[in-house]
């Protein structure tokens, strides 16, 4: 028997099924059409899709495929052991809950609902510069949980600190910095909307709750929304960003430091030689630069090159069970996720979250459990043949 | 002229259709969507589906794409012989019926009829542990018949031990030990139901009948369904199965063994040093691991390791004739069937699995002979190649 | 400016559309989704499927995709010249009306509209053992064409001898003997049906108005059709076919004997030992052995192996222009059309068969010429890459 | 921020969406199905549809999929330039309006419309000979911006002569001579239509306002315009063109010469040879030899082969930035559009195809920035990887 931090999973003990379960499909590959049905066509228009033709978003996902698990019998793999250690954060499962924006579009409660899912099952949490709600407001909602804070980078330096300053102080433990997003990639569902939630005052709440971007608007920021989201259109965007300005951030934050978005080993072992703890091997769900490469089909590499000296974790693509163990396999320490745990924010908040989680990980274990092993950490590339 | 046991597959002589069939398809890669039009939702939910997101399932069906028969002429086919002895028992032609569980929700004859149509055709049964009717029921239905029986390991030994003695009893000649379901496997079609069949004490027919099983209960099974499930429930999950206990199984089973669910190389050869007699390539249809390989995709690996010390039995994927060909030609002796049967039998009962096996053995005559062999025997690697 | 042997050409003249053509589409492509609209059920289950689930069928188109043209620029193909001699049968290109039986399933004037429209254009006509007209007939409606004639052997010798010496006095020149179909494919739409329109007295005019096979009968053929049927099955199925019997068929045909159905080097390479003039590189358009090889899979290593030596013609999974082309840079020396012209047959009878017969020649002409060549002697392997 | 000659351009500076665009999608693989909503069906006809069954078309755009760009990061990319400089044409990206005839058809303004956008964005626009206006009327449209001139060579030197004259005075810079279409190739959308527009006298300016055109009719264009059309049949099909012939064009124009629709290794070495100074790697949009090899398949092998010597374009199959990052990398100094801008003219006339080139050079721009390049310079082969 296995948990996860939470009564409900005994439902899924050992595989059989016991109970009910929220109304809520348990198969993680039709959650997005479900959601599709509740969500806004904003919404779905922000939250589901990728940059351009969706080339690489597609890429992502049937990358997964071309990898097969080699199931082993008779192993005993009565007591299995998801648990871990990344980066000092203790986790009852290789599976973070990955950093996703203006949560306030999926549902109203948010990042708020995501935080507390996150506490209740045990799972890392991890909050984004462009949250719905403030870091405090996070923080205080997930409680006694853990939780990172993931940064995107702004031209304004002070702002930059202060924002590393606050998170720290509400007890955010690693860094993820993201690298990937310097200017905002082609999505054309959103150009077609002429919807980006930013400008309408939603998903900056990081920005206006903060005294340094506040001190540089005219008004405060509820008086005049739009003025806010101008201003933050003004240091959001920061191509210039170089792997000189690294050791700034190495001085203002104490804890472990993750770049996320990495996708070529040279980029990798520069990053590792730029001495932070970790890295993401990322791009951005394909919400970046479509026509890339699929992140999967990069991480045995980057492994291969640093993955004895760093933490490699990796997202993109990842949607079920079997998707983490493929990842696992090939070298990765950890997944993040993104749309899977969205998709059930926008069908029913937190108690949403909470069911795609628990049903993630359930499938997890079983996977684990029937490919005969005990452990994630029993995996190695072995564990897969190339189909 | 082929005869395969039964007066009606005069019909199919030589490939010449000479009568009425019954009104079901001969199109066996139709078999599925017409079932789907006769099963109850929650039949279908768990007769058809697979683990997951069905990727297992898929590449099971398309790895027989990927192998292409080369048709030889003028060799001389007039007299064809399909049949076979696999571990002692004599068929007239390398094909099983596949341990298959819970028939009744495809047919409320279930078992019985698939026995019968067994016996009718000459064909080898194979009784599930999970079967909705009792070993000595299946026997009896079964008559003069072969019959190998299939045993999901409990954790109870006696329980076990008890199974194994009734089936010794019943005229079942071979041991088919299921090695790939030690929990069951994350199957969102049931979930979503919440529909366990054993739960509601269907499929569980083996146990209610068991003295050891009984025993265990404060009321008999009729008089508490709900107690016996959970009796169940609780006695199926053995995930720490290993292959310490295979000489206990040994000790209790004279005829032939065969270890179900072999994925790995290396497990085969560790199968075959156990001293069973011989092995069934699976991945449990894709009901199990989802990511797992193609069964089609391991077999020739262990084929080669394993093909000479012991008997190489075959499932997953198989659908057609040519799918039996590409099997064999592999290095299978022979071929375990589930799902065209089990179409069969929710169209028609008896005679829809008579129906089935008949097209199916007529398909694989015709398809041997068109392509130039005499028997089955002559299949060989070089049969095919990898297109 | 490119001649075919009929005046209704010239609205193709180097590819500049200078008039009308019949309400058919030029869409080669798009032929059998038009042909489906007009042709009965029965009709269609006859004439379109192939066996068993349609892999090879499949398979034969999807392998002309894999092959890639690449056209050359500047060579001054004004003067181009698509005539060849094959077998000592001159043609204005290298296209022949392959063997299709049954054609009155498609347009009640059957093989005589064939005939008729093979003549018009100066292809040449390959009389199906298994036609809707007889020998006799055929060769009437043919004129001063060119013929040749297709023999399903059967099992009875004199009737075989009969076909044989018929076709002589009738003008064929060439004897195409199919080896794939000793005994008919498994093709679950005449299956399910309940319909083979031999057993329905269609299809059989050769046998019909054989002095042989009419000596079989008790009563002539016109006043039990039935019995007629069944004396045509009890004669047709010849599994037994062997490389033995050659030499017979040798002795009673003077003219060059191609055998159509190779698929298999070696088979190749015995057949041209055997001192046939040629093979046809075919299975059947995916007719027979369901799950076969794509028969442009096979043609290169023939070619290779008995190019020099033999005439090696093709068949299966021909559609358009470009497969034309592909086939004949891998080797053919002509290629054997058969659905696609039917297609027109159903749609137009003798006007149909032809406007297809000429779209495909000027879509095939178009091809060379703006490929670069000024005739299909100049094309080579190296006329494509493997794409 | 990077600037395209326009000062709408700053609505997507670096990837922030600042304001409106016209209603038309961004979603450049979207812009098909949305212009086949406004275009009549003969229009469609010849607009979009490729040669035969569309086989090369298709292979064009699937080949963009098999190469993924790997992303880079950290590596300041704030100020980026993707400005170049092609054969003495300065243009702000290496992006060239390609040829395309009979723009009439999408929308009533045409190449005016075309020629106009062109200038407004600072691009160079290449006018077809098949245009709807004459050279005089798309160089007026044009004004200052920067044209190239597409020649279809005729049969009639005196015709060709004068094109080139006409050119040359009209302030076109570079000749651009098509290849690839001595022949119409085989287009069953147009045959199926009966239609071919220059029949209809669309299409053919150039020649109907060409003096030594108008010479050859018994009267004037204007008054019979079906003889005009086909006087211009009977010039227009070009199959003897050779390599000898080239200086005869050479000695004509003293501006730069590019040779479109090279697909062969050794065409281009003998392109470089004949002493031009650039070829176009095209098979014309898959519109002229269906089952020619994917454009791209053939880029790198010819950039390798002539790329040092001669300048190296590119067109068929690109679509979006991606696209065009993708053939840049592999060698192309620049890409011609055609189908994409001529669905923004569908859609909206000069604002349409401005909206559609804004929206490709924003995502180019953001694709280059976000995968860490400030100039398209800067990409090579490895910037790719085959996926």
């Amino acid at each position: 028997m296995t948990h996860f931090g939470d009564h409900q999973v005994s439902i899924y003990v050992n595989g059989m099924f016991l109970g009910q379960v929220p109304d809520i499909t348990t198969d993680l590959g039709a959650l997005e059409s479900h959601a599709a049905g509740v969500l806004s066509p904003e919404a779905m228009g922000y939250v589901v899709p990728s940059a351009g033709s969706g080339s690489t978003a597609r890429a992502n996902v049937e990358a997964f495929e071309r990898w097969r698990i080699v199931p082993r019998m008779l192993r005993d793999h009565a007591t299995r052991d998801l648990s871990t250690t990344v980066l000092g954060t203790s986790m009852p499962a290789p599976v973070v809950l990955g950093p996703v924006g203006v949560q306030t579009l999926a549902h109203p409660d948010g990042e708020l609902a995501t935080a507390r899912a996150a506490e209740a099952l045990g799972l890392t949490y991890v909050h984004s510069t462009q949250a719905s709600h403030s870091i405090e407001q996070a923080a205080e909602a997930n409680g006694s949980g853990s939780r990172w804070f993931q940064l995107y980078w702004p031209t304004d330096d002070e702002l930059a600190e202060s924002f590393l300053e606050r998170a720290k102080n509400a007890g955010y433990t690693t860094l993820v910095v993201t690298l990937d997003t310097t200017m905002l990639g082609w999505r054309p569902r959103d150009l077609d909307r002429g919807f980006l939630p930013f400008l309408a005052n939603e998903g900056i709440a990081n920005y206006t709750t903060d005294p340094v971007f506040n001190r540089r608007l005219e008004k405060p920021a509820e008086d005049d929304p739009g003025a806010a989201g101008i201003a933050f259109a003004s240091v959001f965007p920061n191509p210039g960003l170089s792997w000189d300005q690294l050791p700034w951030v190495r001085e203002r934050w104490d804890g472990p430091i993750v770049l996320k978005g990495i996708q070529h080993v040279d980029d990798a072992r520069r990053a590792v030689d730029s001495g932070v703890e970790g890295i993401v091997v990322s791009n951005h769900g394909g919400r970046q630069v479509d026509g890339a490469i699929a992140s999967l089909d990069v991480l045995p590499g980057i492994v291969e090159a640093v993955g004895r000296r760093t933490t490699v974790l990796f997202d993109s693509g990842v949607r079920t069970g079997p998707d983490v163990v493929k990842a696992l396999a090939l070298g990765a320490e950890a997944v993040l996720l993104g749309r899977p745990y969205l998709y059930g924010l926008a069908l029913a908040g937190q108690a949403g979250v909470e069911h795609v989680l628990r049903c993630l990980l359930a499938e997890l274990d079983l996977t684990l459990g029937n490919a005969g092993y005990r452990s994630h950490r029993e995996l190695t590339p072995e564990s897969l043949v190339r189909g």
